[in-house]
């Protein structure tokens, strides 16, 4: 057989329409807001909190990934599948792709091979506008701002150079990072540096994410905040009174999407926070939505389980009161060599060494996992260049640790490929769920809770604050958010603040070099390393390979 | 009985589902593409052209606007409500409204009183997406641009300060008129001056409306011109191989949008370039869409019909074939006191000698549309300050000129204020239409076009150009562009480009100080005055005074 692009397998597929789909959920035709015959949107009456309660909600994170990742949206769009195989009802909800990445390098985020989830072209594409609506709710704010500045009448006096709220467009735009605004004259603005990130890192998007409801929403939104007047006041969207504009622009928006997995299971799709400077999980409605309509959710959360996992676990769960019963933990082999010190060049170099010495990675994030009362379940993303010892090297392993430990093939077999792993994750859920408990109390103060983060999750002996770091937690303090919970934002590739420490890093020391606030997602975010806010395309972008033909056939998207 | 505002007027609506509305037009609800229960995509196969050829197209245009509009949209409406009235099976077509001045001052653009498109507070907020895939669309290709000069691989020289391309985005925004990107050091893009406009100033919208199928719209993307290399080339979007992403941003916004009117009749709704550096129309596959499924389709196009009208008629229906059978000059007795010299303060007060004098701006544009070998109907937008003395001088005047002039009162009544006027437009369809014919042949030269809409239009003796409209009109013919239509960019608010010279002004000359480009689109833009590209927004933004509850009813949207 041919080797089928991703687009070219869900190209294949013939959809069935959405309200078959929504059938599956006990959801009427009525209830429907649909976006052609594929998409919907659910309304947020069919959230039932007691449900939600009662239902199994099942986290996917990973061991800490090579820059390809491991998969998670594949395992988890595969687990799904194989639930529904083994009889369960089952449904995957996910976070939306961003724009910009699919004429850059990465592609979308629709999972890949005979995992994913379709449209894929819609859903790597606009979707159903929700980060459109986004993006404009941010720049609006960002409109009355200037606006303010530049008007004589309700002006403010807001210092422009204090100014932390950015502009935001979905799309992979370098030149737009650093700019300056309000050139040209009076007419045209007061002049000020400014610079847009890309959509999913707005807080806007963060604060979908963390809504219960609309008013939860424009609550938050008006606690944007955004910097300080000329005689050092806060200043807040509330005061350019913008909340109520911005939730209008959010009315669809905050109402989930409802799509199919290649196999015709439901999978609901809604919001895509970044996940290093924000949460990087779906929204609370769609994961209270998708609880309340099926006995099982499968959920995912983004980069490793020290970010995703933890941010999940303490942000999102503790504040929505949600109780994960399993967390599946995606390993590749390919990572564990990389972890047990093979380079680039080796990666697809069976060594049962590398997986060895590599597997202490994945030990801790279990053991890590272990600490919020949850047992996991390891996920071994299966590829071709995997050797059978180095497999069972893994799974024997975990073994020795209480930890069942399956070989998940979704990407090559769909559902068929993941029913060992279902039902791991069903035996977990039945018979090992306990309570989960977050690491910490919201309560406590914002250097213990980050200590506790960075000692417990990480593994670090301590935690050192800049000079500026240190500024900001009084900033913090004096704005009274300490009882805000603490988004980290860290590198991906290290359970430390250091790139290059695969594997178990020990003895190290992590470094907060700034702290911001968002205070309308309701959480300050430590900064240890340098964070991307707006990607560029590469020298030879995506969208040169891409075509369309008359009848609206795409190929090239990935 | 308290007076209601629009958008309580369109709420107290009960709306059907779009699928009753389509089954009017003979669509099968299979053929929807459904956003919500209220709106729908229609798929372009549904065209015909020989039935586009064969129904009745009617043009809605204006005498010479005061700042506040005379209505044309709120008469368009009315006027089809009046046509299905009597009996005729009428769909109004029109353009999408802009999300910028929402938010601003001018709010929506989806008619008026009791005759609206609904529902309107979609409509006028992100409806189906359009405008959004628009910015996206403009957006990649600067991004891809930028990228093209910071990326060593395929480096196409092209030199930052010639390139005429901006960033759009759909908000009233000063302070992005201008602005300096690419700053912050050499991984951060190379420093330039750019600017956004708004989204309906972009030249993808003026394409996407001037677009006859995918195959034409990919054609007319890749044809963009963007600046020149260092060695003078010309630079076009085909040479940064942008047109198939850009077209597959757009493979939803090319279908024409499906709403309904206050009394349920069909409304098509797609497109929305500016009427200044554009076309101001919808677009031709809508105009098209709407004459494939109904007897008689009702349009408009922006400002007096010295521009809008001109437009319509010598770049849209020259271009894609169509046939006008009647246009309709929507005049207010406030505009022809206003033409009459009476100051803003004196507008609501009845002037039968105003309104004499005024008659002369009227009676120009009704000699302008006969040049056409079309009939005119005028339509006597009613508002309550109107006195009958002055109606009927209105009314007598025009039928001594041969012109059926009737009051519309389609903001007070809906269609029941309206059946005279559908009347009066079905006795020319039906009595008086003949082949329209446009009033210059695209074929000859730039200037020659240019004295043909300045001397038969706007009635000036002679027309001037500065020094660097001659530099352009070298360029252009370097470019070989002559082919190319004439898209006039004018003030609204006289025939002249003298916004002072108010009713019928003669032995004026108008000068041309620059013309631009928009080789996608296939025109030529002269600009006789400062054109506004990116407005911004009052001291007290229309968005302070708006509300949604947690059900999402929104107040305060006009």
């Amino acid at each position: 057989m041919a080797h089928l692009s991703d687009i070219e397998i869900a190209q294949a597929k013939k959809l069935q329409h959405i309200k078959k789909i929504a059938e599956k959920l006990g959801v009427a035709e009525d209830n429907l807001e649909m976006y052609g015959k594929y998409k919907a949107k659910l309304p947020l009456d069919l959230i039932d909190e007691k449900k939600a309660d009662e239902n199994n909600l099942v986290l996917v994170t990973a061991l800490t990934p090579t820059p390809a990742g491991e998969g998670k949206t594949t395992v988890s769009i595969g687990l799904t599948e194989g639930l529904n195989k083994i009889g369960k009802q089952a449904t995957v909800v996910l976070r939306e792709p961003s724009l910009g990445p699919v004429f850059g390098i990465k592609g979308g985020a629709a999972g890949g091979g005979h995992s994913q989830v379709v449209p894929m072209e819609d859903i790597n594409l606009h979707f159903t506008g929700d980060f459109n609506a986004v993006e404009k709710a941010n720049n609006l704010l960002s409109a009355l701002i200037d606006n303010n500045i530049q008007s004589k009448v309700n002006n403010l006096n807001i210092d422009p150079r204090t100014i932390l709220w950015k502009r935001v467009i979905d799309m992979n735009d370098r030149s737009l990072r650093n700019i300056t605004i309000g050139l040209g004259g009076t007419a045209n603005g007061v002049p000020r540096e400014d610079g847009f990130n890309i959509t999913p890192a707005s807080e806007v998007m963060a604060i979908l994410c963390m809504a219960t409801d609309f008013d939860n929403l424009k609550e938050r939104l008006g606690n944007i905040f955004i910097g300080f007047t000329y005689d050092k006041k806060p200043i807040f969207a509330k005061d350019l009174k913008a909340e109520n504009a911005m939730a209008i622009l959010l009315k669809d928006a905050i109402k989930p999407n409802l799509v199919q997995t290649l196999e015709e299971n439901p999978a609901i799709i809604h919001g895509g926070p970044f996940a290093n400077i924000a949460q990087g999980t779906n929204t609370i409605i769609a994961t209270k939505m998708g609880l309340s309509l099926s006995d099982y959710v499968v959920t995912e959360a983004g980069f490793g389980a020290d970010l995703g996992a933890e941010k999940f676990l303490n942000i999102k769960s503790a504040f929505a009161k949600l109780n994960p019963k399993c967390v599946v933990l995606v390993a590749t082999i390919r990572a564990l060599r990389h972890h047990g010190g093979a380079a680039k060049e080796e990666y697809n170099t069976p060594s049962v060494e590398r997986v060895e010495e590599g597997f202490k990675n994945l030990e801790k994030h279990i053991e890590n996992i272990r600490k919020y009362n949850i047992e996991p379940v390891v996920a071994i993303n299966s590829f071709i260049s995997d050797s059978d010892d180095e497999v069972n090297f893994v799974i024997e392993k975990c073994k020795s640790l209480g930890v069942h430990a399956v070989l998940s093939e979704g990407w090559a077999k769909g559902g068929d490929g993941t029913q060992e792993l279902a039902k791991a994750v069903v035996d977990v859920v039945e018979n090992k769920a306990t309570q989960y408990k977050p690491l910490y109390d919201w309560k406590s103060p914002i250097t213990e809770k980050i200590e506790t983060i960075a000692k417990e999750v990480y593994g670090a002996v301590n935690v050192e604050y800049s000079k500026k770091a240190q500024l900001n937690l009084r900033r913090i303090d004096r704005l009274g958010f300490n009882d805000f919970a603490v988004c980290m934002a860290k590198t991906q590739k290290s359970f430390s603040d250091n790139d290059k420490l695969i594997g178990r890093p020990e003895g190290f020391t992590v470094t907060v070099r700034e702290i911001e606030i968002a205070a309308g997602a309701q959480f300050v975010i430590p900064i240890l390393g340098k964070m991307m806010r707006m990607p560029g395309l590469p020298s030879v972008p995506a969208s040169e390979g891409m075509t369309i033909d008359n009848n609206g056939v795409i190929s090239g998207l990935s």
